[in-house]
């Protein structure tokens, strides 16, 4: 039973409302081609915002039901189909969060992920702007729709393979992590040509461990730096689609905006579980230090 | 500081003692050529005995001090390098290991590591013969030697996150694969590349996630299975080494017996962990579902 799904990679452009207006088409586009679930890359309706600190870009957040958690339901409803979003949140006065959203045929959302693990370095200042989400508000659950049970986790989450470990052991069927990574532009092209391939490779690494197929939708274009201090960001693209055994099934290798389509097949995971059961042989009995922050 | 590291991929040849003769040619060949750590496949002293289950086959093993475990010793010791091994284990009457040896100079074991996570399946009748290595005895604990600390695993280990996670936690440099692992012959050549790039990309994928270079020791050659049920076990080679960004510094295309040397900079894991500040970012107070079975 195949499930047809679409990826939107996606520049930001001018505001949230341009922008919004050109993912709406890009959906419309994906229906149109019978996708049922359609995949957004990390706070997608607006720039990456992060590059510098500024108390005044706190105003850029809504809340859960705010106007892209409402063009997105919207569109949910509309099209019969299951849309994974991404805003910057305001829980409360003062309390921010990088949240995914899911809506499900419906303008209800259907589940929410807040970013676990929050980065910080020079031009991802994430951690200004980001409270952590709860260990179980949600925390690390999967997001139950009518095309399964969704793994959703956010961009710097793709590094940590207790992630998408603790997402497998609530029975996800696939893992999905909206995205927002790119070069500094000075770096030196092996650099570059490595940190790509290391994304790559970490999160089809988590497809082979857990037997999951697992999607990731970046951003693409440039985005300049407010502040003037770094030379801004080119984001990667290469928005990609993986299965259960790591095999890529669709891979954008480039960065322009653009709409990808395929289909997974979310049974084949107990097939290839049959064959290798890591499941079975995991040493739960042995694992308690993974909680550490270091064995010393 | 580059340490100057070799990988014997080898068949098994007619008897313990052939082989051994073997092993101790490439091994002498590698320290002629600089090496300064050598790595063995798993138990590469013998036949990959587990395709069929036969209570004979006990007496192929040996305690941690038996033949196998003086023959490395003497050429660490000799050849002044690091040598990683691997036997079938008698540690006591009826109670067996898959373990890994590590001697650093010396004829005096340096540290051993009992395979942990032990497969099962057609082909592959491990738990009969192996039992599951103690948690803490010695469990996930690199093995401290004069070019670093080696965080030995065997095999079916692979394939898991959270024993890669631990021996980084506990300040490994480095991870080792012994590794003997192939296709049955009548699979399809679609399925056999996806198992080998599986194999590949997790491991990759856990140099990436702990910012640490990967070694993974594979056998070769086509081993018959002694009851008829199947049509043996075609070992795929391919040993490789990667980087702590998962990049590729040697990679065995083939199924060839062959001596493969490079170098790798124990040092860059630090510059690369302060890149990628994974360590810092670990949600150590949302992960402790991991020692469970399943999140059900």
């Amino acid at each position: 039973m195949a499930l047809t799904l679409a990826l939107v990679q996606q520049a930001f452009i001018d505001d949230r409302h341009t922008t919004l207006e050109r993912t709406g088409q890009h959906i419309r586009a994906a229906a149109a081609q019978g996708a049922e679930l359609v995949c957004l890359q990390e706070l997608h309706a607006g720039p990456y915002f992060c590059q510098h600190q500024s108390a005044e870009l706190f105003d850029l957040a809504e809340p859960l039901d705010g106007p892209t958690a409402q063009f997105l339901g919207q569109l949910a409803a509309e099209l019969n189909l299951v849309i994974v979003g991404s805003i910057f949140e305001r829980r409360a006065k003062g309390l921010y969060h990088n949240t995914a959203l899911v809506f499900d045929r419906s303008t209800e959302l259907a589940g929410f992920y807040r970013k676990m693990h929050i980065p910080d370095d020079p031009g991802f200042y994430e951690k200004y702007y980001f409270t952590p989400g709860d260990a179980d508000q949600p925390g690390f659950e999967p997001i139950e729709t009518s095309v399964g049970k969704l793994g959703v986790l956010v961009c710097w989450d793709q590094w940590y393979p207790e992630a998408a470990r603790l997402m497998a052991l609530a029975d996800a069927d696939v893992l999905i992590y909206p995205t927002a990574i790119g070069w500094e532009p000075p770096e030196d092209d092996a650099e570059k040509q490595r940190q790509r391939d290391a994304w790559m490779l970490v999160q089809r690494g988590h497809a082979v461990a857990n037997n999951l197929p697992v999607i990731a939708i970046n951003r693409v274009g440039h985005e300049v730096d407010p502040s003037g201090v770094t030379d801004g960001i080119d984001f990667w693209g290469n928005s990609f689609v993986c299965g259960p055994q790591g095999e890529l099934l669709l891979h954008a290798e480039h960065q322009q905006e653009t709409v990808l389509m395929t289909e997974i097949d979310l049974q084949r995971c107990e097939q290839v579980r049959r064959i290798w059961p890591y499941l079975r042989d995991r040493r739960v009995d042995a694992y308690q230090d993974v909680t550490r922050r270091f064995r010393d």
